[in-house]
């Protein structure tokens, strides 16, 4: 049987020397890799983020780098069409947004006066937000590297398709394992937001956890299915151990 | 005798989870260490971003790590005080700047008209342009995690406080070396913005290199001083070996 683990954090570029980062050490992956090949006869294909912690070098786990979300799209897609998974855990840290437009003071304060000539309604409405990107866009530099002199930089990002969204498009009887990482609300809150999140990502299952509960050895998680909360556990390892567990007795139930 | 080594490419956090990262892998920083260790009689204070390769174990190096601009000026600035360097080698790729505003769709059209309700030039002046960074902060949301649900994402950056700059403030007598990079230039003109660079930061020295010259194994730099080209370098080996044996020249000279 093949499981499809990704892990780490995505960069998207805002020029040659710049990126946009989303923090992940990938140490969580590195678990769940280990967890699969404890439990036996599991196969990995293993998504990393450049940067990442890398999991043992084992026969059993075939290594996909990636750097960005539309990497992280393309080779998503490739896997799912090609081999069977049983189950999917996509412990990624997805950047969300991605730069569109970069600019300096003086390309933004040129860019603002285009548009105020452009403008015909004296509010700012989602008509003349539209205008306004498309004159920035406009705007854009040819820049390889953004001027270090500027005062300000300008910037406008935009999202990010969703991957976690397609897997069951692509792959409908896999067990996919989301991820929902807030930052310091209450557990109650912690729970609704990652049982939507299930529920919108088509997720059997999705692992909760706030990020002020993560700390040197510790890592508070709460494994949620349609119905509720599966189990708890306390450290990464647990994590990786109850995602196994839960997934491969599923598989034995189905 | 001492020398402080800087590697590695500074983060500067747009919110608890995600960063803007200057990419620099610190395996120039590195050779720098060795190459400084390889000629004697040298100590090295170490300052590297997290995420950068590190220097091998020695005693005679004591890693200082830092993860934004603001923790390198204050170690910098520690370090500078204490002890009396040879030289100063700032290899570190350091953010020219940093999150100042983060706003959803939402927000920033509230904030742009809030603005346009203030505005009195018909023109985008410099004052407009203050009066749109007073609103667009106040409109800044106490997020610790931005929402991932808005189609765009409005940021502002300012200027980080060039560190360099103040390292011959600090230690007038100590040889600074900067580094200047750009991305795909002409010879002439990269050679002509590092010599700006080392007349503005009072550097005795600029390792001048360009991106599109670095790639597995070559990275081709030229080492300046206030009279011009010293001597070109083909590797970071080299490079590094380059940058020790001029500086430790300079001071049996002195």
């Amino acid at each position: 049987m093949r499981i499809l683990i990704t892990a780490g954090g995505t960069a998207e570029k805002i020029d040659q020397v710049r990126s946009i980062t989303n923090h992940s050490s990938g140490s969580l992956g590195v678990q769940l890799a280990k967890a699969a090949l404890a439990k036996g006869n599991l196969t990995v294909d293993y998504i990393v983020a450049k940067g990442a912690m890398l999991p043992p070098k084992d026969p059993r786990i075939t290594l996909h780098p990636i750097e960005n979300t539309a990497d992280l799209q393309k080779i998503m897609r490739q896997l799912l069409e090609k081999q069977t998974y049983l189950a999917v855990i996509h412990a990624m840290a997805v950047s969300d947004f991605t730069p569109a437009v970069s600019l300096s003071q003086e390309s933004f304060i040129q860019g603002m006066n285009t548009w105020l000539q452009q403008k015909t309604d004296s509010q700012f409405t989602e008509d003349e937000l539209a205008k306004l990107l498309t004159v920035l866009e406009a705007q854009q530099e040819d820049a390889t590297k953004i001027s270090s002199k500027t005062e300000h930089l300008f910037m406008v990002l935009k999202q990010t398709p969703k991957v976690i969204s397609q897997i069951k498009e692509l792959q409908p009887d896999t067990l996919l394992v989301g991820f929902k990482l807030l930052v310091d609300v209450a557990e109650e809150e912690l729970l609704a937001v990652a049982q939507k999140a299930l529920v919108k990502n088509q997720a059997d299952y999705v692992l909760a956890n706030d990020l002020t509960s993560i700390n040197a050895g510790q890592h508070h998680g709460y494994l949620l299915d349609a119905k509720g909360v599966v189990a708890k556990a306390n450290t990464k390892k647990a994590i990786a151990h109850l995602i196994l567990d839960t997934i491969l007795e599923r598989k034995q139930s189905l």
